[in-house]
């Protein structure tokens, strides 16, 4: 898919709703475990009960994974049932890879040509060579991390950093890690093919993310269970054509765990749908 | 496995070799592909001909998922052929996993449990919470990311890093981020259930790795295919126990494309096995 098709649909749909698909068996009702594949059976329920309300759906591999062979077949089946029935919905597989350059290009053709998702969440740490191999796929995307949502990204995400060559110390204009991050990848990819994961609880740091990624689409995960505010990403975070994909999963998937689960999580998207929608209006999008 | 354990097997086989199962089917020898499970089959001759000479395997997961459902069938069957048939070798999935919380729960879940392998590469990019739940399995590993085999290694990794908070700018005992990686991370882990992954080309920065991880065992892959030299990672990363695991994948397993092929790699798991032997003799392991 390309940047102008996901403007497009974000402007049909009057949202910038991603849902995730973090299917734990675990939290599923009890109504669809005695399906012959419950983990399908219940996205294929929640896809059916949100498409109206969102432009992309995000599964966390984890999740699939964790059920060995059942799950990743439940996986594929998901994304195969995207793609036949609501083919213009964005796919993000959520899986974090990165590894040095042949390995990459492997991890490229898994998701790229064997589940043909439309993109992928990838790790910076390794550097180019990780990420490159990545963005030889037109109309495929890599989206990586840069501020993650979560407490550690404390830890190294925000630290100030130096060239060690530069002979200087850090000064104003030293940028932080996931600043640097998002600089250095601009000479490997570009606002067509790349976006930026840049949690929703980061708040006011949004306005930093814009001063050195003004165009990118960032994708925003956080609201919800994880505690971070919409209008807050959005007053900070949008841009012109939104720029924008807010990922909900477990406060919309998981809204309810009765036999009523898909028409409640259908509710709950419609209820971010039209918070969207203001905000869209409120930046003159729509 | 215990670090005792390990350090036990490595005095035993006279070997610190890990044997990369990164089998890419189309480098793998003719007379395997028409079997039932080629990438099985062909992993199963590798190991048969190379245990005796090392004490690890790591498959590469790109290598198998990349084959959808049938290649993680490979990998579930090979993990299953060596707890069966060889107990005492210790098994690295290399995955570079890492992800929130919740998230990295449901992988440890997967590795840990699912496969039940002794270890995995996690990428730190998201620090704390993102390591901590894999931390939680007695017996088990995790294998952190800290300096690359890779040239994106210099991207990130090599960057000096000030906490923002000091005030001041990055001085002499300013942390490179890799060694801000392995110093934070001690908090959550320690010697007897984290590695760090060094690449053999990274030469004399074992010094400086060897500084703040003084007893730590390091996941070293680089040698071989990617020029790391095996001298010169033992003169500056061997302690008085080891600690190292060296990782040869392309250099064994596809040294020979013909029938031979085991039997030749079995040849060249043994040549690193006897210039192993030697450098813990200098270095007086055994």
């Amino acid at each position: 898919m390309t940047r102008q098709e996901l403007i497009e649909q974000i402007k049909q749909k009057r949202s910038f709703l991603c849902v995730g698909l973090d299917t734990d068996p675990k939290k599923m009702p009890q109504c669809v475990l005695d399906l012959y594949d419950p983990v399908f059976e219940f996205n294929k329920a929640i896809i059916d009960a949100t498409a109206s309300y969102c432009v992309a759906y995000k599964p966390n591999l984890a999740f699939y994974e964790a059920y060995g062979l059942k799950g990743m077949e439940s996986f594929v089946k998901t994304v195969q049932y995207l793609k036949e029935k609501y083919p213009h919905h964005f796919i993000i597989a959520d899986a974090k890879r990165g590894d040095i350059g042949n390995t990459s290009q492997m991890y490229a053709r898994t998701f790229f040509e064997e589940y043909d998702v439309d993109s992928l969440t990838v790790a910076p740490y390794m550097g180019e060579d990780s990420v490159t191999p990545f963005l030889q796929y037109e109309g495929k995307w890599v989206i990586l991390l840069a501020l993650t949502s979560n407490k550690g990204s404390h830890d190294f995400q925000m630290l100030t950093t130096v060239e060690q060559q530069d002979g200087k110390g850090a000064d104003e204009a030293s940028p932080r890690l996931f600043e640097r991050v998002i600089k250095k990848s601009q000479e490997w990819g570009n606002e067509e093919n790349m976006m930026y994961v840049v949690g929703a609880t980061q708040g006011r740091m949004f306005e930093d993310i814009r001063r050195v990624a003004p165009n990118h689409f960032l994708l925003v995960p956080g609201v919800g269970a994880q505690g971070g505010s919409l209008q807050e990403v959005c007053k900070y975070g949008m841009i012109k054509d939104c720029g924008l994909l807010v990922n909900s999963s477990r406060g919309i998937i998981f809204a309810s765990s009765d036999e009523h689960f898909a028409e409640i999580a259908g509710n709950k998207a419609r209820e971010l749908q039209q918070e969207m929608e203001q905000e869209l209006i409120k930046a003159g999008v729509l």
